[in-house]
Formats: structure tokens, sequence, C-alpha cells
């Protein structure tokens, strides 16, 4: 299809709907010799889900433009970027990201032989790539390396030393992935012109940068876009994608922070340029929009309404997910998607599988490793949406779960445990591991089970059996008869 | 000899004249149950001068003990520090330390089968490696990484990421080597507490680390020990040595920051637990000491004059020299030497070598890297000693060297050039680099030749033609009829 174009249409679809090009001058100077080398990199961490469609979409452009394109999953990355995922689980989510996004580009119409596939791993630890992550080392300020991850790094107060590698292993895969140019969101500007000006000066090429707005999320609301649970999975059902787009931010006439109209013009508008809104005949009818901006101009206009908006959305998603789910419906990839990403409210059933002669009632508070700790800072996980970590100071990070009381009914109230007084860390219970992922127990939530509870008298307890340690019970004065977790 | 020792008396021999043990209660444990196994690290950068029997003497007190022991030439590590050695001189220095090193360990009578070589890049660049360099870098904080190097990384306003990534390796050294225990100078400290709190992370068993005191060159002056010109190197001729141990700080009864006390302490009394001063009969004839202290005191007490004490040293250090000399008179040895460090002066021959068709005649300020730039920080080249850098801002070191006039005669006044008034960076001439080590040009300094001078109208010069930029000619006010380098 590529062949058939001019180099300036070519240079039209693979710059369309970008937010920012650097090195135009230079693609259209490649595209009058050749097809352009692009790629685009995911760290396997999280589960994809819709918004995935977004890069999809331009790769499909990048592909319809004649380009050779790799996709590179970052598993050496997803480890580095303060070890969101332990290797355990790694090899299984990138081959879970290698289907689903397979399963994508399918349900899109892209043909996949003429991509490329390949992990970090694969290269980022070959000897002539390592000593050229020393070489860059000795260039690169930790300054310059700070800056460059400011905005995809996590900023903590105790920054691990991996963020600062991090930038300039992103640049050096533009070398030896042999690329002329790489893809991703806005917000990889910073590590983009880091990489701009550090590979010349190991006497490598200086790449061309293809940057995608930052698109607001589907299903988001304008308060809470990044809550995990109400982002629509790949694998989501019928009714929950109807359930999730319903909450969805979709304001009558406000085209701004829109997530619905964004899906529409980064997905599903450039699929078949053209985009039809299904709506009642009393209403006037469907109307097939083969421009974007005058579907824009109709919503601004409150000519098409919210709710005629998300149920068209709804059944092209839908079109979209039907193929990913029946491919993910064969027992290989179910038991792949359950083993990559396990379900917490089965941990407990895991737990089973993976500790010979044992029963689910051998979950018992001695197997959890719960102890007392200092708080200092606390974040929202934003895997799991719900858990709260205790980080130790001093800059090892914990990967504890701090346990809390919540209340039951709306608004659920949650609070701390409080340790009996003049209890101090380190330590008062401890033990073992829940199953296979000791290497991260984020990976893993404690069994949600009602054994779990706050006494009316406002001590922690399991099965009524109080929390122990040295100095008295583990209590929680304010959520009496309220769970743990 | 280690096997008819006590496991006691080997743990005497192991921590004698040591500064700091960390671990020795292991120590015990180990030699109860086997010999101990200990590593040194040197980078590969400047040449090793005499200093460098003061790590000999307790590898030599290791191996007399039993130890097995490991040297780790760190040509790596000689790369990541400040980039002060460029790759293709790397080969040729380790080199040259492999065969000065052990004519050193030769000389002072130890067997060099006991002895392990190993290089940093034999082993640092591999999967398994790197895999841990990244594992310990999402586990170290950048705050304990650059504490860590405090004292060995160069300090400087714009440090680099590697000097961030040196304490890791160094520790995964231990482990990679297999080894019970490192030894270094007490100036080590940081990165050895730093490998005890992070191995364990990592499952790695956490070593023992023996540490020298940090020993006062033996030839310095009180105030400026670390001048290199004043080094004795172990090639040095007699003459030479004679001459710089002349200028040694040794003032009569100061047993404090006295270098020639201390290199008889660490070096020459444990070679063979005895040190005769040599003396004048009507001064009282030789005297012959079986214990350091009984030396010191004397000397203190002006029972022993410094120009005795010189002598005897003199003495005693050319029997060490002696052996040292002869092994690298050999050809393949003298040109393993010149080529690891070429003498600044013969700067010029070696263009002459590397350039097909030229001779010397060739060397033209226009083959030369001449540009006019901002100073932001100047800093004294440990190697060279009497270069001066242009360091960019930005955190791009430069390779630069400052081109300075200075007068002729003592003392000697240096000064760099004044660009022409109205001249801004970047760039008025450049061109080309000298010979084969274009990588790092402070490899190589100018060619120091007579026809590079400030003319009596305080104009810099080549040949009595002006140094010109657009903007005018380069002078200097002050050292009229200087010469420049």
């Amino acid at each position: 299809m590529g062949d058939k174009l001019s180099p300036k249409e070519k240079c039209h679809l693979i710059t369309r709907n970008l937010q920012e090009v650097l090195g135009e001058d230079k693609l259209m100077a490649i595209l009058k010799e050749r097809d352009l080398k692009v790629y685009w990199g995911t760290a396997t961490t999280g589960k994809p889900h819709v918004a995935y469609f977004v890069p999809m979409s331009k790769i499909a452009d990048f592909l319809k433009a004649g380009c050779e394109v790799t996709i590179l999953f970052a598993d050496l990355h997803a480890y580095l970027d303060n070890m969101k995922a332990p290797w355990e689980l790694l090899e299984l989510r990138t081959q879970y990201y290698e289907n689903v996004i397979k399963a994508m580009l399918e349900s899109i119409g892209v043909p996949l032989d003429k991509l490329r596939f390949i992990r970090g791993t694969d290269f980022q630890l070959s000897r002539e790539y390592t000593l050229d992550v020393y070489r860059l080392s000795s260039l690169v300020t930790q300054h310059d390396a700070k800056k460059a991850g400011a905005e995809v790094v996590k900023q903590v107060e105790y920054p691990l030393l991996s963020g600062l590698l991090y930038p300039g292993l992103q640049a050096l895969d533009e070398e030896y992935l042999k690329v002329d140019a790489q893809f991703g969101g806005v917000d990889q500007r910073k590590i983009f012109t880091f990489a701009e000006k550090y590979l010349p000066s190991l006497g490598y090429t200086k790449r061309l940068h293809l940057m995608n707005p930052m698109v607001p999320g589907l299903t988001g609301s304008k308060m809470s876009s990044s809550e995990e649970e109400s982002k629509i999975d790949l694998l989501d059902r019928k009714e929950d994608v109807k359930k999730k787009l319903k909450k969805a931010f979709c304001e009558p006439g406000n085209v701004e922070n829109n997530g619905v109209l964004s899906f529409i013009k980064h997905v599903l508008f450039p699929l078949k340029s053209e985009f039809v809104i299904l709506r009642d005949a009393k209403w006037g009818g469907n109307k097939t929009y083969t421009a974007y901006d005058e579907l824009e101009k109709d919503f601004a206009a409150e000519v098409v309404h919210p709710g005629d908006l998300k149920s068209s959305v709804e059944m092209a998603l839908n079109k979209l997910l039907d193929p990913i789910r029946e491919k993910f419906h064969t027992p290989e990839l179910k038991k792949l998607t359950s083993a990559a990403y396990p379900d917490p409210s089965k941990a407990k059933a895991s737990v089973k599988n993976s500790t010979k002669n044992s029963n689910p009632e051998d979950v018992v508070p001695s197997q959890l490793d719960i102890r007392v700790g200092k708080v200092i800072s606390v974040e929202k996980d934003v895997e799991t949406s719900s858990l709260v970590y205790i980080k130790k100071m001093r800059g090892v990070e914990s990967q504890g779960m701090l346990l809390c009381a919540s209340s039951v009914g709306e608004p659920r109230h949650v609070e701390p445990l409080d340790p009996p007084a003049g209890c101090r860390p380190p330590v008062t219970q401890q033990l073992a591991s829940l199953g296979t992922y000791r290497g991260d127990p984020r990976a893993v939530s404690c069994p949600e089970t009602a054994d779990f509870r706050i006494s009316e008298d406002g001590v922690a307890q399991w099965k009524q059996k109080s929390f122990m340690t040295k100095l008295g019970n583990v209590s929680c004065k304010t959520l009496k008869g309220g769970s743990i977790s």
C-alpha cells in the first residue's frame, strides 16, 4: 500500500494527528529515498487497556505509509522503572503484551508481517550495548539524566539510580534497533531531546522523533481519569464496556478533556476515515462524518448529544474488541492472562495451588509477613489503585502494603491500623510469602476475606483472634466492626 | 609458608599496619576453616610510581598468610572515572600495569603463582553481571550512590552519571571474583560500607573489608605531596631517585606527614622485619632496627637524622627498583612503556610516525584544533600535572587544553592567552587531531616547540606568524617573549 503513495502523502500519514515532530525536514529527505524505519517501545508492566489503541492507530498509519515498524517490549525498562514487575512475572507479561498487541493490530486491520517485535533483554544486556551504556554514562551528567526522565520516571523523595539509566537506554535503543525515528507520547519529549543531544557524542546518528499528543482516557471522569477500575480492559465484556462508558466524562457541547471524542479522533476515525453517529430516527437518524472536525463542531453545537456519541463509540469499540475477546478465549491465552495478571480476589486460590498439601484454611496470618513500621510516605499504586504502601526512609523502598481498616458501606472510610503503644520498628511478627510472587508482594494483595476484621472493642482480629505483638494488640479505634485489607 | 602459621598468626599478618578492618570476627572464623580469599583493584590510569609498593607490601603479607589473592586491573573503572584514559590507551596501560606490578611483587620476593590477575572487562560486561548492575540500580538510591563515591569519584560541578555507577560495580566485583574480602585504602571506606549494605539485598554475602591507612607520599614536600613530577617512577634512574628524595619533606624530629618514615613503616620494614640506618662511623655507624617503633622514636629524638634516613631509604629503594629497571630494559617493555605513556615532549615524533609522507615541519597550527572558549572551571590534571582544561558548561566535558603563555626561567609564570576583544565562543580556527589519540587529546600534549611563542608585542605566534581569529589576534599582555603550551 505504501508503495503507491508519494513521499508527501507518506509524510502526511506519518505525521497526522501528531502533536510534534522533531526533524521533519529529515523525514521528507528520507521518504524521497526510501521508507522510514520507526520504533515504538512499551514497558511490559500494567495490563494494556483500550488507550493502547491510540499508539496502535499511529502504528497503523506508519505501516500504511510503508514504514518498517519495530515494536520494542521494554522488559528491562519495566524492571528498572522502580521494579514495578518482578522478574518472575515479566516473561508472562511480555508474552501477554505480544499477544494482545498483535490482536489489537489484527483487529484494526494491520498486516503483522510488516512489523518486527523485539524484547529489550534480547539486546540490552549484550556486551556491545552495555559498553555503550557506560560510554554514555561517562558523557552524561547526573543533572541531564535526571532532567531527561523527569516526566516519565516516578518522582519520589529518594529516587533510585535506575531512573537515571532509563533515558540512556532508550536513546541507545534507537541505535541498536537501527531505526530512523522513535515514536512516543509527548511525555517522552525530554527523553527524545536527550537522545538527540547524546547519540551524536557517541558517534551515532541523531534520530527523528514523532510525538503523539497526550490523549485523555476514554472513560475517565474529569477528576479521576487515572482511576484504574474505570479503564476499559481489552477483554472486558460488552456489559462492562457499557457500564464504564456510561461514567465517562462527556459534557454536552464541551469538547475539552473529552475522552470519548478523543478516542474517535485518534482511533476510530483514522481507521476508516469516517465515523457514523448512530441515532434514533426521531433525533435525525444516523449521520456519517467523513471529517472529524465536522463531528467535533456538531458536538460543540450540541447537534450531537453525549448519549448518542457514547453509544456509537460503544458499538465501534465492541467491533474492535470482539476479535480480541475471541482470540483470548482459547485455554492457552486464558491461562496466560490469569498467570500474567492474577486476579487479586483469587490470590487465596493461587496460594492453595502453589502450596502442596494445603487448603484455603491454611491462609493464616502466620503465612503473611505482617510487621509494624513507621510510615514515611504513602502513595496510591497506579496498577492496583486501591493499595497503599509503606515507604522506608533511607532509600530502600518497602514492598509492603499498609494494613488498613475500612468501614462497611458508603462512603467508605479507610484508616491504618494502630500498633500497640511503645511499639517501634522493626518487626513484631513475620513469616513467609504468598505463593510464587515473593519477589514483589505488590503483585498480590492480601486474601480479601471476611475473617480479617476490627472487633467491636477496636482490636484487629483474624477469626476472632487478636493481632498481637510483644507489646500488645494491634488496634483501630474509630472503625469498629470494619474489615481489614 | 602460610600453612605453617596458626589462624591467629595469619590474622596478625593480614591485619598488621591496617587502619581498619570491617568484619574482623568473621576473618578469624574463616581462618580457622580455610585460607582467606582477598582482592585488590586498581584502575589502570596513571603510571604506577613507588607509592604502589605500599599496597604491594600488604599483598605480600596476605600471600605470606596463605591468602588467595586476586589483583583486578579495573580497566572499565578507569574509563568510567571521568574517562581519564581513552580506550585506545587502556589496553596498553593494562599491559603496563600487569608487567610493572608483577615486577614489583617479584622484587619484594612474592611468588606470582599464588596470585590471580584479572581485568574488569573480562567479566564486567557479561550479561549476568550487567543484569546485576541494573538490579542493584533498582535498589540503590541516587543519594546513596553519590555518597558512596564521595571520596573516590572526582567531585565536579556537573558530575557525570558514571560516577554513580562506580561504587555498584566495585561492590559486584566482590561477588563475581568470589572473594571473602576486599582490600583498599581507607579512602574506599564509603564504597566498602556501600557494598556491605547492598550486596545482601541482591542475595549475596556481605564481604570483609581491609583498609590501609592513607600513607603520605615518599617524596612529597609538605605542601605539594600530589605534585606528579616529585613522585619517584618505578623506572626512574638512580640519580633521579636521589634528586627527588632530596626534596622529600623530612623535618628533623618530626614524625608527622613524614613520607620517608611511612615508606619504611609500610614497605621497607615489613619486607625483612628490619631496617638498617646507614650512617658514617663518626655519627655512630650503621644501626639495625628490628622494630619500626624504635626507629620512629630515635628519629623523633633526633638520634636518627633526615640525611641518614633518606640515604638509607635511597639505598633500600634502589635495591627494590633495580630488578624492575632491569626487566623493563628489554626492547618489548621499553616499547610498551613509551606507547602506554607517551612522552609529551616526543609527541612531535609520534605525529610524524602516524602521518605518512609527513615530516616534523608538518606540525603546523592548522593541524591543531585551536578554538576560543569560555573557561567555566579549571583543574589540574593528575596525570600530566601541568596541563589545564577548559570545562564546558552544560555537562559535556571539554577535552581541550588551555593554551597558556609561560615565562622563561624560575619562578615560572603561566597565563592563559587572551582572545581578541569581542570574540565569543564557539570556534575560530580548528582542525584535525594529533596522531592516534584523537579520542582523548589529554593523552597528548601540544608539541612543545620553540616555534610557539608570545612576540615582544604580546601577540601569540607560531614561527612569527600571529594566531588570528576573524576578530583579530590572540594575545598575552604580560608574558612577552614567553612560550606557549
